[in-house]
């Protein structure tokens, strides 16, 4: 089937369905960061595969909207059919609440399938429309009657975490959820939020790309658990261990019944931020409902001591990795053609080669010259370009380790590099120096320390338009909340509390010229504590060194020589064991 | 009269009215940091001199609460007397809250001046106290009655600030006040703050100790303007602009009876954290009100360019002084007996000599010793020293002159001082410095700065109790909302605008041995605009050295070197013109 006959086949769907306009975003029922197969409904009706965008079908035409990252592969995807991109981001495109303002008839008809919308959209078109008298259609989905040979939910096998890795039981963390449900006056518990799940239960799946994470629920009350999970994906180990504790399994797709059917007096705590909108449709209201941060978020972030040790082995295996990977792309890349796409591979190869690597953590980013300026650019068969002297290499990769996650940048100077270019290289480094060797008194947050990482590029003009740091989950996503590290707040600052890891990744972006980024791991602990209060500081838990051929070193204070230094000798104790004479020659000279 | 006689006087009365509890606070009817005399009731009753406390008389005791600043002070002050001292911050010291729950019978009365207390303290009482039925009694001043010669209220005369001085006439301060109005939705506008009304209206009095405001009201309309005043202040020249201006003047105490016959379908706006509780009661349940910050509040923060160039001029006179004292106090302090009064004297004798000079901008602070560990302290005849060598002598003091206001710490150092004590001068140093050479995106609030001051403290395990900034009126407060620079948040940031003034003044206080801090006064400018946005800046108003002797320059860097350089330089070239030839050739020791 063309596009356009998918388009048509769902119209007739729509008539029959009394449909005016059916909305298809990129989300699962979790609105995880990546997606199963099985949810690629908008990549299915539009042809388009980027991994953000959303699809508005009306009797009379067919709109994707996506942002800046998909402009030109969307143009692409879409050039056969009667789709109309709109540009999100720039000037005088009409934004998909005007669009539904505008296309669904009075008296109409808007529909989507509830469970891939979240309810806070799910609410926001609601009332957007409530003026006039549209009706929302939320049960339904029309892509899956139409979508032969429409991949199945994910069977992968879920595996339980021991607690060598995890640190921390399963009865612990349900003690200490239900301890915080007590103190809120909470009788029961919904979990919708994957990573939660898979964190609280210690267990671990493989539905969602590059997040270890299992479809499922959880419904959590004082005295039971609830697991809505397909029973098919349980080895014997996990359904022992799920016996064992009690834990009652229901069907995934029975959470909606079961939810609807809370009618007691009951007080539900849920994330309504997590919950996706058919079930939150489902909760009667003579519930309390407490709407609040998981408890379970706030736990997982702060890594325990087991967790953290098990996190440093990870972080070392990913320096050698990564290590090694330097050495031969900066030996390699006069000598051999060396693409975007062929460093990638070889840098996955590497990590594969280190026991109890898993999987990548995220979308690995391989970028050479103006390439590297797009923040979050992924290299293609068609995009891919060699690897060649004058530009910078940007590579932004991480990996899953039985035990711990990894997410680190370098970049690196390719034969001759202008001054500017070091001297911008520089004031990058500079900042991820200053920001790893920060200490602070307990209660600050992320806001009071972005500038560190960001004053030497403001003192220049410059600046870069993403946040210095984000939190990241434990063989979970490697982009974690509820912590993070940038200048602008829109909800309550977090505090950074002993044991959270973060990424500390100031750089430089300049358009169609090159993109700079230096990205470690800091994890957060305690220092002194005194009159004054506890101080804090930062660990940094990655060991990979910085190309020196790409600094100023006038630029450098003695502080920040003798912070270099001592970071590269640390690097060079770790990893050189297990480095090979050539590579372990060429790490000698960064000390 | 005894404190005791004085109590038995109130208790009278109290039994005559039903009244089981009085509280007496230290405010005066628009919650001024500084009170005129008629408004020392709590002195009156206690004998207590400090700034802050309160005071609550039951028929079987008498109690004072205050804060560590006077704690020593109060012991002496209420030591012939039955009043029971409780210190505010030490362990197992009663609320006042858990006092009133105790100590008021139920059904019984709890009374107070509404007037003097805010309407959050206020309304705070009466929820507390609900629980247990008691009765709040707000209209009544029992002080007064028993209080033979009462200082009458300040009858000081009112001046017009001219243009010149402004930079904005009245009429169009109220234009857009009145903007602002009709942009929220509000008829009317009650003000009770002081220095809002002086603001708006380019008048200033002489009611309050070391704030140039007069006690008063205003009531905006989107038609008229009401100023509540006693008329006897106003001068021939204040009544004629007024007149002109259209201005319906009313008597000061009738903005009760005002408010209260306001029951139509009005719109108030007004920042009830600056209403008192009794006139806050008189609202009729009828209005809607918009509790909010006054408008006048945020545009006075933002200094026009006439006053920032009136500012300079008075920062240019202030240097002036405040250099002279300097190398008045160094070259002298061995020869004759200098002790902290004295030097606070001569300082301010000097500030006297400038043109344009009204009076010191807050209460001076001139310690020497462990004296200067005291944040808050005042020099009495009682605690005077004289400067000695082998300590800091620290001064903060400031002046209010025609056109602009200073505010300025200098910490010196007399003979020799330790390394240690040169270390910390130093690292307190390179903080000032720092935060005064910052360069920000527009967005960023004083949240995002603060560590910059902070951090060469912090990096040692040290820090300083206070915030690093706050911001400073134009010859109204020198303490002024709501910009402010400090690490902790309570309430929304409030991001800093071109024009806005603000101290930057780290310091460290080591108890019992000595105190440092430095405070220079900050005007935040635009720098250049670019794709990345508007950076911000600040430019330094204060010109006046640091001392030299205190500096261990092995840890300033080049930049800080060079920094420190130019702004000695800056200072010579401002203020040599001005100085003798003694003096001239001590300010080039300096460079």
């Amino acid at each position: 089937m063309t596009t356009n006959e998918r388009i048509g086949a769902l119209r007739n769907l729509m008539i029959s369905n009394d449909i005016d306009a059916y909305l298809i975003p990129s989300d699962d029922f979790h609105q995880s960061e990546y997606v199963g197969d099985y949810f690629k409904c908008r990549e299915f009706i539009s042809g388009f595969t980027g991994s953000s965008g959303t699809v508005i079908i009306t009797q009379s035409s067919a709109h994707l909207w996506t942002d800046g990252r998909y402009f030109i592969q969307a143009e692409n995807e879409l050039q056969n059919s009667e789709f109309i991109l709109h540009k999100c981001g720039l000037s005088d495109v009409i934004t998909i609440d005007d669009f539904l303002l505008a296309e669904v008839p009075a008296n109409g008809t808007l529909a989507f399938d509830g469970r891939v919308v979240s309810s806070f959209d799910g609410n926001h078109y609601l009332e957007l429309l409530s003026c006039k008298n549209v009706h929302i259609e939320f049960d339904c989905d029309l892509i899956n009657e139409i979508w032969k040979n429409r991949p199945a939910l994910s069977k992968a096998p879920i595996f339980l975490l021991k607690e060598d890795y995890t640190g921390e039981s399963f009865a612990s963390k349900l003690t200490r959820l239900r301890d915080s449900m007590q103190k809120r006056g909470a009788v029961s518990h919904l979990l919708c939020s994957l990573d939660d799940i898979a964190w609280l239960f210690n267990l671990r799946g493989n539905d969602v790309a590059y997040t270890p994470v299992f479809l499922s629920y959880a419904f959590i009350t004082l005295e039971q658990a609830h697991l809505f999970i397909d029973q098919e994906k349980l080895t014997d180990e996990t359904l022992l261990f799920l016996t064992e504790q009690q834990v009652i399994l229901h069907h995934y797709d029975e959470i909606y019944a079961f939810v609807k059917a809370l009618v007691f007096e009951d007080v539900l705590m849920l994330d309504l931020s997590k919950t996706n909108f058919k079930l939150s449709q489902q909760i009667s209201s003579t519930l309390t409902c407490i709407d609040t941060i998981n408890p379970t978020t706030i736990f997982k972030a702060q890594k325990n001591k087991i967790e953290i040790e098990c996190i440093k082995e990870a972080h070392r295996k990913d320096a050698i990795a990564h290590t090694k990977f330097l050495y031969w792309l900066k030996s390699n890349y006069k000598k051999v053609v060396i693409t975007e796409l062929i460093a990638a591979q070889k840098l996955e190869e590497l990590r594969k080669e280190q026991e109890n690597f898993l999987q990548p953590s995220f979308s690995p980013i391989s970028a050479f010259g103006a390439h590297a300026a797009i923040v979050h650019y992924s290299s293609s068969p068609e995009t891919d370009v060699p690897l060649e002297d004058g530009s910078f290499y940007l590579t932004d990769t991480g990996g899953h380790y039985l035990g711990g996650s990894t997410d680190i940048t370098r970049t690196v100077a390719l034969g001759n590099i202008t001054p500017e270019m070091k001297k911008h290289y520089t004031n990058v480094l500079k900042g991820n120096l200053a920001l790893s060797r920060a200490k602070f008194l307990y209660g600050c947050s992320g806001e009071n320390l972005d500038i560190l990482a960001r004053q030497f590029l403001w003192n220049s003009n410059l600046n870069y338009l993403h946040g210095t740091g984000h939190g990241i989950g434990n063989l979970l996503s490697v982009h974690e909340g509820p912590c993070n590290i940038k200048w602008k707040y829109n909800k309550e600052p977090v505090t950074l509390e002993q044991g959270m890891i973060l990424s500390n990744e100031p750089g430089l972006y300049l358009e169609n010229h090159y993109g700079i980024r230096l990205e470690n791991t800091l994890l957060v602990c305690e220092d002194s504590k005194n009159e004054y209060g506890q101080f804090m500081c930062f660990e940094t838990l990655t060991f990979v060194p910085f190309d020196l051929d790409a600094i100023d070193f006038s630029m450098l204070t003695e502080e920040e020589l003798s912070q270099l230094k001592q970071y590269h000798q640390k690097i060079y104790d770790l990893v050189s064991p297990n480095l090979s004479e050539e590579e372990k020659n060429w790490l000698e000279t960064f000390l």
